[in-house]
């Protein structure tokens, strides 16, 4: 992928469509704007389930529900709603996310075990569950095959698009699907209760399998993003798996093709978030490699990428090496500042730890004025490697951030 | 302290002096603004030297050069220089610096072997040598015991005031004074070589006494302050110590008491820069309390001060609690969302976890609209605390620091 057009040029919006799987959503009053502020995906079949959830010490409401729930490995319906993150609500807010999931279940006719809930917006206000109650049968009425592309705008906050991304895979003469809604920005506002991914597939598997497919999806998509470096309160990933292609993880060449497809729509969708970071005009993928072992790769590449004199001079256009060669120097691992390459694109601007020239500068200014890029940094400590993809930090995310609650 | 003001009211500006020392700067061309670009401190007689320097592994050649220089404990004299960090150049940066203070020494008639140097601008480009050594007469010749404001202003950068402050103790009817000049922001723009402070005093000292009370004042002043996480390749820390109060940190009595006027020296200084953080409209203390132990109240501080969405809703005057809250839960020590305060100056937002309300909120909002004042967290996990003292994240942090090259 060279630019951005190509993250949604498969986009299917609301063409999206998972076999045995119904979505929806409604205005519930929940959003201070009238916009769609609750949704649901409700699978025709009890549906194998996965989870990966926050690790922020302080978890919004339900988040705790779901880790709770999740254990059974089994779930039918995801309710989801913008405007309050049902987080810091202390006790009574574990009872509201009881109440919607059990609002839920009654409209649905399942049991209310079978329901997990996830919630984004402002932190330490109670949840209205009367007006979730109220919206609950309309919502469910209008439940459909393509209702997709409304969920992923009932879980909208300050994000300027829908997150929706499909893709299929083919075994043996058969199809199975993965596709899903997500809003974001990952780590970028906490209080907006940050990260939701909602997703569902056809493919028939059990926890055990789920479960590792997830967190590898996970670890190169939505674990290798950041905005700000802030983690919220709230940031959830849910997987449903049905059965209904015919298809099963138990055999191999299935569970190969389906980590690939997982593994592609997770990562566009993590993409889509940076993308859409608050005020954000640019990609970057920072690409840390000769380090000596991968968390090493990992360190350094997250503290480029959430450094905010980088993310300024990203914002400004400016092949200001120097910042990056300070965060690397202070990211906490060895490295042998005499050794480092630092090219953009394919420009050399630095190499073994010296600025190249003025040439090298402008011609790095050319790439930094795309929207889309790369910055490799090669340590020359070793083998290993690590990307963290990012944006610039621009004046619109201060406007955005300061304003937010006003 | 209770509001900005009074960070300056002791601030001596041209009055600055301290015994057997002169000061001075000049114009040498390395700004291209022309403005005083290159300053000296020097001492009447060889003094002991103590100093801190960057953590950073990427260190500039100036860092490396007073590295080497100071293990002999004794100095005569400081070269400044802002316009170039002299950083990432590589051996031929490292002869640099020793030109510049071979050059001075020539000037001075002392061994080049007491003389340390300091650089702040731009990293990757050469020094202009030349310039410094036509300069170097002139800027000998206006030495002067109260040439320290001109040396402050010659370390300017982006900054908008000079930082200069001083304070004299007194023990058994003699006086000792501790003086000095800082710029900033510390940790705020790796690619201004940040943060330097140069530090004079009359008490006698050998380098056994004199390096663990740098440290110790260090501790609780650069070190307990942040702008926005990033560290430079240049920051520095260096003291004189020449002797002529005739009192001598071997009194037990007068260790103590230059203990405390070196931390107050230091802090003094420390709170300017915080204040003249690029762009910023706030000095803030976050004062963690009630942490298990004192490394895990720094690092909940440290997290708290350094999150961008906390620090724009600094700026924008919004008792957001929720961005606080989960700061704290991804700080990466033990705590427990359901035991923790949050109170502004004396305002409780939050008791246990939870929020207390709106008349709350808005009761914060009045103290957030002051330009100084401390937010304290109680983790009530046990008896240790620490404050860092940041200051908040503004539009123009991101203009200054987008545009700076430009």
């Amino acid at each position: 992928m060279k630019n951005s057009a190509s993250l949604f040029k498969n986009n299917p919006g609301p063409a999206l469509k998972v076999p045995g799987f119904v979505a929806g959503a409604v205005t519930s009053g929940l959003k201070k704007d009238g916009k769609k502020d609750l949704g649901m995906i409700f699978s025709e079949v009890s549906a194998c389930a996965a989870g990966v959830f926050t690790t922020n010490l302080v978890q919004a409401a339900p988040v705790l529900l779901d880790k709770e729930r999740i254990k059974t490995g089994r779930c039918q319906a995801i309710v989801a709603n913008s405007g309050n993150a049902n987080a810091c609500t202390g006790r009574r807010g574990i009872e509201d996310a009881e109440a919607v999931a059990r609002v839920a279940a009654v409209a649905l006719g399942i049991p209310e075990e079978l329901v997990l809930v996830a919630s984004t917006g402002v932190i330490g206000q109670r949840l209205n569950v009367s007006a979730i109650e109220v919206a609950m049968p309309k919502l469910v009425g209008q439940l459909n095959g393509s209702g997709f592309y409304d969920m992923a705008e009932a879980i909208m906050t300050t994000v300027t698009f829908p997150k929706i991304f499909s893709k299929q895979g083919y075994i043996a003469g058969k199809v199975f699907t993965v596709g899903g809604v997500a809003k974001g920005a990952g780590m970028i506002h906490p209080d907006m209760a940050t990260m939701l991914c909602l997703l569902c597939t056809d493919i028939g598997a059990k926890q055990d399998l789920l479960i590792p497919a997830l967190k590898e999806a996970v670890a190169t998509s939505f674990n290798a993003i950041t905005v700000d470096g802030d983690t919220s309160t709230n940031d959830t990933v849910l997987l449903l798996a049905n059965g209904l292609s015919g298809l099963s993880l138990r055999e191999a060449s299935c569970a190969t093709a389906f980590q690939k497809v997982l593994n592609e729509v997770l990562f566009t969708l993590a993409l889509q978030i940076v993308k859409d970071g608050e005020g954000a005009t640019k990609l970057v993928s920072i690409h840390v490699e000769g380090a000596s072992n991968a968390d090493d790769a990992r360190q350094v590449a997250y503290t480029v990428a959430n450094s905010p004199l980088v993310k300024t001079a990203l914002f400004g256009e400016d092949a200001n090496w120097g910042r990056i060669m300070a965060a690397v120097g202070r990211a906490g691992v060895p490295i042998n500042p005499e050794t480092i390459d630092i090219v953009f694109e394919d420009v050399y601007v630095v190499r073994d730890g010296e600025g190249i020239g003025k040439q090298a500068e402008e011609a790095a200014t050319t790439v930094l004025k795309g929207d889309r890029f790369t910055i490799t940094i090669d340590l020359k400590m070793g083998s290993e490697g690590a990307t963290i993809h990012t944006c610039d930090l621009s004046t619109d995310y201060v406007q955005v951030n300061a304003a937010y609650r006003s």
